[in-house]
């Protein structure tokens, strides 16, 4: 398999990280985002979309969409599973990683901050203040649903899809200086998850294209 | 059971769709989202989270997040299936909602279009914009897909959930006159789901709480 990313998109660490604990290799295709890179003819061509990740499997398929590509990946080589067996934790699962992923990473992510600055003209003031709104409020409520059902990963003892996205959203709001002592039970999981080391040798500055 | 929703919110809209296709009853409870309702302390009790759509079950367990809610419904009420029976076909039309729900409506949503007028004072034309940006850009990725692979709905013949996805965001771009002829798939897909019952018989204005 061959997975085209950046080693600063979260939405591309969702996906090393779920190859790991699948002990899945690949080849890693850098593709970078600052440089625009997604948007080349050559890459439009090659994924479709021009978003990143993109996963190209043995026989030339396609697919991207880091949710939609672990859910494959756990569909297709089961162990260890990535999402619990039961409809509703499946469903608390599923609701966590998209309180990260379509409610808290769309609003900070690399073309949207680059409008913020370059079409809106926002100072960096108003940029940080626009970052900690969103990405602060939304670990909120997170942390509120690890509160109720407290775990040593986001759902029972082994880390699945909803790790995935949390980790890297955690690495970001780092990134951004915000607040994070306001979600403990978000921090305590994200603890347990770096010291695994599907998490650990999957980030950032460990890429062959980090900078 | 219980929908927490309301009329004009396109998460909710995806709900409703699914309920009507699954042939399930549920009692309609409006949240006024410009009127700030789901911040009031009873919502968020009643909710955990602050968020609409919540579909609360017959045994008060709380469901949120519109997609994790109806592959929840999909998978306790099979028939008709919103998923392909095939991985790479499940792959695809989460990605294809997933592109909306992760890279579209997040951007526009009421709270974000708040902060764009109230804390940060852009004008209408800088606000509308934005909004073209991310509707119009968002959507040439989805058209590209459903002309690689055309279908009557967006894969294959009947409803599912990437439809459930595509028609309340397709709602929201007319609303904002959004251009919408470079998407002609899109279009095509949107027309035939308009003509299905479980479509047309949800949409916002013949909603309990329609303004």
């Amino acid at each position: 398999m061959e997975l085209y990313n950046y080693f600063r998109s979260s939405a591309s660490w969702r996906v090393r990280i779920a190859l790991a604990l699948k002990g899945l290799d690949y080849d890693y295709r850098p593709i970078h985002l600052v440089k625009k890179e997604q948007n080349s003819p050559e890459y439009l061509e090659t994924s479709g979309t021009g978003l990143v990740p993109l996963l190209v499997l043995d026989d030339g398929t396609k697919l991207h969409q880091s949710m939609a590509i672990i859910e494959y990946l756990d569909e297709t080589f089961p162990q260890p599973p990535l999402l619990p067996r039961d409809a509703l934790g499946r469903a608390r699962v599923r609701a966590l990683a998209q309180d990260i992923a379509c409610e808290i990473h769309p609003l900070n992510n690399t073309r949207v901050l680059g409008w913020l600055k370059g079409e809106l003209g926002l100072s960096e003031e108003a940029r940080n203040a626009w970052i900690h709104r969103w990405i602060e409020g939304g670990l909120e409520v997170v942390d509120r649903q690890l509160a109720a059902q407290p775990s040593t990963f986001c759902h029972g003892e082994t880390p699945g899809l909803a790790d995935c996205a949390l980790v890297p959203q955690i690495f970001n709001a780092q990134r951004f200086n915000c607040r994070l002592d306001h979600v403990p039970h978000v921090m305590r999981v994200h603890a347990a998850c770096m010291s695994h080391e599907a998490f650990s040798s999957t980030q950032p500055s460990v890429c062959p294209d980090a900078e």
